[in-house]
C-alpha cells in the first residue's frame, strides 16, 4: 500500500518542470485538491540549464534551478502536494475519473494534466551507451565540473548546445561544437558569444559517427557530410545536445500523438479524451521555452477547474 | 518629420504590456532590428496591478510596475529601441513591408507585432462620464490613495475586482463591491480573502444603472436584478472593473477579429495578413493573464523571424 493508494485528488499533475508547477499554482489558487507527481527532481530539462535569460522578468538572468525553486515554493504556498514518485500508466476509471498508476499505489483524480516534458535524444552510435557516465554526458550543467582543464566535444547546434558550450568553456581548456550543418540554428545574441569566445572551436558539417574509449571516452569520429571523409578528435568528453523526445510513452493508449510522440492538444491544452490535459514540452507546439511551458500550465489548470464545473 | 520617419525596421512592436516587452526581448536576442510603440507608459494593463501572486517565479507576488519594469529593462538589454508615440494604423506598403503611421512620422516594418492589449469596459450609464476623474475611476492602483477614510464602491466580480477591492481596502473606510450575479468569478483564493475582510461588503445580484453627483461622485442607483427595485447607495468614489474590450480598432481591415474585436490567430500568432502577428489580451483566446501574454510574446517574435528567413 502506498502513500497515495486510493487517494481522490481534483487534478493530478504529471511532471514538476515548468508546465507542471505553473500548472499547480494555478490549480492551487482555485483551491482545486492538487497532486504533482514527479519521478526525478523538480524543475525538469529547465532546472539543468545554467542561466536563463529569456524568461520575462529576469533581467539580470537566473539559474534554471533557481528559477524553478521559486516556482516551487510559489505553488507550495497554496497547499498543492508533492509527491516524488513514477507514474506507469493513466486510464479511465468511470467517466468521471482517472486512474493514475505510481509507485506510491494508485490514485484516483477528476481530471489529470501530462506535463511530463522531454529527455534529451540519444546520438544512437557506438559507444554511446558504454561510455555513458564516462565521458558521454547529456548535461552540461550536471557534469560539466568534472572536465576541469579538459578538452570536450559538445553535439549540437540550437541553444542548448551553444548556452552548454560557453557554460563548459568555465571548466574546460577547449570546447570544440560539432555540428552537422554550416551554420548554427541557436538564437544571435548566443551564436555571437560562441563565434567570438577564445575556447570554442567548430566543426562544421560534421557528424559523430562514433565514440571512443575504453573506460573512459577517449575521443570521437566524425565524418564530414560534404566530402564522406572520417577522422578521430581526440577529447576527454562528449556532451550531447542534439534536441529532445517527448515523455509521453506512458500514456499513449490514451492521446492522440503526432509522429514523433508529442501530444496533440487544442488551444485550451485539451487531449482526445475529456478531463485530460497536456502542458509544456511533451505537447505538439511551434516554440519549446519555459516562457511558453509556463502559461500552457496555467491554461491547462484553469481548463481543467472549467471542466470539473460543468461536469456537476 | 518626426523621429520615425521613413526608418525601416526588421520588426515594429506595438504595445509595451507583457506581451510586447517579451516579444521585444526575443526579438533583441534574434538580433532584429526591434523598436516598441507605446502611447501612453510601459506595463500595459499589468502595471496598474497593484500585485501579481500568478506569475511563476514570483512567489512573494510582485506589484505589476515592478515586473513591468523588470521586463523593460530586460528587453533594453538586447538594444530594443522604444518610442513613445501613438500608432494611428497599419498598412500594406508592398510585398515585403508595412507602413505603420505613427506619431513621429511613418515608420516602415517587414513585420508587426500587435500587441495593444486592452482597455477597461465602460458601464454605458449616465453620470459615468460627466464624473470620470471626479470620483469615477477605472484603476484602483492609480487613484485608491485618493479616497483615504471614504466609502467607494466597486463593480464588477472577477479577478481584477476583487484584487481592487482588497487593495483599496488599505485607503478607505468601507469598500462595497457592486456584482450583478450571486457569487464571484474571480479566483478561489481571491474570493476567500474578500468575503472575509471586515471591510468588504457586497451587493449581489445588483447593477448600477446611474451613477449620481454634481461636481464630485456622491452615490450610485443599484437595480436588483431578481425584484427590479431599484435603491440609492451613498459613496464617494466607484472603481469600475467589468472586463476589457481589445485595442484593436486602428487595425481593424488589415486582420480578422471576432465579433468583440479580438484579433484571430493561429497557434503561431499569425493573423490573416502575412508578416502581421497579434500577441496577449488584443488575441482572441480562452485566458488573459500575464503569463500567457508574455507567451505569446515570444511566439510571435519567433515566428516574425522566421517569416523573414523564408521571405529571403
Amino acid at each position: 500500500m502506498g502513500l497515495l493508494e486510493g487517494k481522490e485528488m481534483d487534478v493530478a499533475i504529471i511532471g514538476a518542470g515548468p508546465a507542471g508547477l505553473s500548472a499547480a499554482l494555478y490549480a492551487g489558487r482555485a483551491r482545486l485538491s492538487t497532486v504533482v507527481l514527479e519521478q526525478g527532481m523538480v524543475g525538469g530539462l529547465a532546472a539543468t540549464t545554467h542561466w536563463i535569460g529569456n524568461y520575462p522578468g529576469f533581467p539580470e538572468a537566473i539559474s534554471g534551478q533557481d528559477l524553478m525553486q521559486r516556482m516551487e515554493e510559489q505553488a507550495r504556498r497554496f497547499k498543492v502536494e508533492f509527491v516524488f514518485t513514477p507514474v506507469s500508466g493513466v486510464s479511465k476509471d468511470s467517466e468521471r475519473r482517472f486512474k493514475v498508476d505510481t509507485g506510491e499505489g494508485e490514485l484516483l483524480a477528476k481530471t489529470a494534466i501530462i506535463a511530463t516534458g522531454s529527455v534529451r535524444r540519444r546520438l544512437g552510435v557506438p559507444g554511446e551507451d558504454k561510455l555513458q557516465g564516462l565521458g558521454v554526458s547529456y548535461c552540461a550543467t550536471c557534469d560539466g565540473p568534472f572536465f576541469r582543464d579538459k578538452h570536450v566535444l559538445i553535439v549540437g547546434g540550437g541553444d542548448t548546445a551553444i548556452v552548454e558550450a560557453m557554460f563548459l568553456t568555465r571548466f574546460a581548456k577547449q570546447v570544440s561544437v560539432i555540428h552537422r550543418r554550416g551554420e548554427l540554428r541557436a538564437t544571435k545574441v548566443l551564436q555571437e558569444a560562441a563565434l567570438r569566445h577564445p575556447k570554442i572551436q567548430f566543426f562544421w558539417h560534421s557528424q559523430v559517427t562514433e565514440i571512443v574509449g575504453e573506460n573512459n571516452v577517449q575521443g570521437a569520429v566524425l565524418k564530414d557530410a560534404r566530402t564522406g571523409e572520417t577522422k578521430l578528435v581526440e577529447a576527454d568528453g562528449i556532451f550531447i545536445a542534439v534536441g529532445i523526445r517527448p515523455s509521453s510513452e506512458f500514456v499513449k493508449d490514451m492521446v492522440e500523438t503526432d509522429e514523433r510522440g508529442y501530444i496533440l492538444t487544442d488551444d485550451r491544452m485539451r487531449t482526445s479524451t475529456p478531463g485530460l490535459f497536456a502542458a509544456g514540452d511533451v505537447r505538439a507546439k511551434s516554440l519549446r521555452q519555459v516562457v511558453t511551458a509556463v502559461s500552457d500550465g496555467a491554461i491547462a489548470a484553469t481548463e481543467a477547474d472549467k471542466y470539473m464545473s460543468e461536469l456537476q
